[in-house]
């Protein structure tokens, strides 16, 4: 069903909370027999009634049928695409820019990461694990509907419309990089992210403005994509907040801080 | 095999690698029959050949029945347990004390950035997940062998100890606690990481120094515990390599101040 009806199935209550909360488009709720027993399956279900949303019956087994998780959970929908045009994030920072990014969970985790400290968005260039795969929804926890995501091509005219938007884009390296904390991160920040077990091809490393390293301590071997983008997003935010404090309580009253985007 | 005989087993050419880098006692190693024709695991095996490691091939068949993994791996390992007692970690900081941390795949995870950061252990009290099951073995990609790991009893003994030895013992909540990067996180200090979904219990909460928390932007529901420990230990890390960069370069040839433990 995906990408022909730009439709994807979320699974189980939480994640079902989490589009009603983003207020993002459901074309039809489902449940299971046992639902309505399940105070927030009944909970969420009325939710979904109140928001219009067509809701179905499941017969008993349906949805141990068409679940992807191990555990069937009470209620599934089908949500309408979620990804947004690269020009409606051209405004925000830092974008965290995924090239070859294979493992669904570190995207997932990537996203749900970007969500909460407040990054601009995330983009999916080519290579990417499938965005609306049930494994990386699932490690979004639900911040899928709440951070801009945009589905990109190919690396090279990415990268070239992102600097020609005024975005200076960075590659994260396991080594050999500039320490991200004595970097500038401030600004039109693209954090660009390679695939797990062999970074970011040359040829597009080659294309940036720079690279940043996160350094690490004892033997491990590297961190992977979502820990990585979870040092850098949250010093950015550290930042942010320090910056909004020095700036006064009055700057520091007009918003929050930690909110990047 | 695990608990009664203290050895687990370890899959992969990797996970192989990182045991004897580490010079972890390996009670032996396996290999499938087409482990030879694989360069990485036919490597792998000379080494654990040359570290004088028994050696058994397994006949056709035989991996993917004890295997955990969907995809066999070409060799698999037993190796001894690596905690260590509470009293050894008793110099080290920051300590990362999990209290129920349910799933293996936080907890490897947690490891591997404790390792990455250079934290100065982790201890698992009880109710947290298994740190020899599979799932945390491969989630810590091979920083099992490198991270001090303790396992302790009850949370309320472990604390009146790690109080005893001069622990500052620090709470992460999701909300309600100080901001982190507010917060001194210098010298003796133990962060308490709760469960996924309930976090601390208000009884283990109580006899803590204090809470820090991890602000939050957009309508993330919470960090994983994994990625709350990768914010705080890498905030160490920072400060320390600011410190050590202050101390002139004398004090920062004398070692690596990425370096915690």
């Amino acid at each position: 069903m995906r990408a022909a009806e730009r439709a994807f199935v979320i699974e189980g209550v939480k994640l079902l909370e989490s589009a009603l909360d983003a207020g993002a488009s459901l074309e039809a709720v489902f449940h299971a027999p046992g639902a309505a027993e399940h105070p927030a399956a009944a909970e969420v279900l009325g939710r979904a009634d109140r928001a219009g949303v067509r809701r179905f019956a499941l017969r008993e087994g349906v949805m141990e049928r068409v679940a992807d998780t191990v555990t069937p959970q009470p209620v599934c929908a089908v949500a309408a695409f979620v990804d947004v045009t690269l020009d409606s994030v051209l405004d925000a920072a830092p974008l965290l820019v995924c090239v070859d990014v294979r493992d669904p969970g570190n995207l997932g985790a990537l996203v749900r990461v970007a969500d909460a400290a407040g990054a601009g968005g995330v983009i999916c260039s080519a290579g990417t694990a499938d965005l609306y795969s049930p494994k990386t929804v699932r490690a979004s926890a639900g911040s899928l509907f709440n951070v801009p995501l945009v589905l990109a091509g190919a690396p090279a005219e990415l990268l070239a419309a992102l600097a020609g938007a005024g975005y200076r884009r960075l590659a994260t390296v396991a080594r050999g990089g500039r320490d991200y904390a004595e970097e500038d991160l401030d600004g039109r920040l693209a954090l660009v992210l390679g695939n797990e077990a062999s970074g970011l091809p040359p040829e597009t490393a080659a294309l940036l403005d720079g690279a940043v390293t996160v350094p690490m301590a004892g033997r491990a071997e590297s961190l992977n994509v979502a820990m990585t983008a979870t040092v850098l997003c949250f010093e950015i935010a550290r930042r942010r907040r320090r910056e909004a404090a020095a700036a006064g309580p009055q700057a520091g009253e007009a918003g929050d801080g930690a909110v990047l985007r």
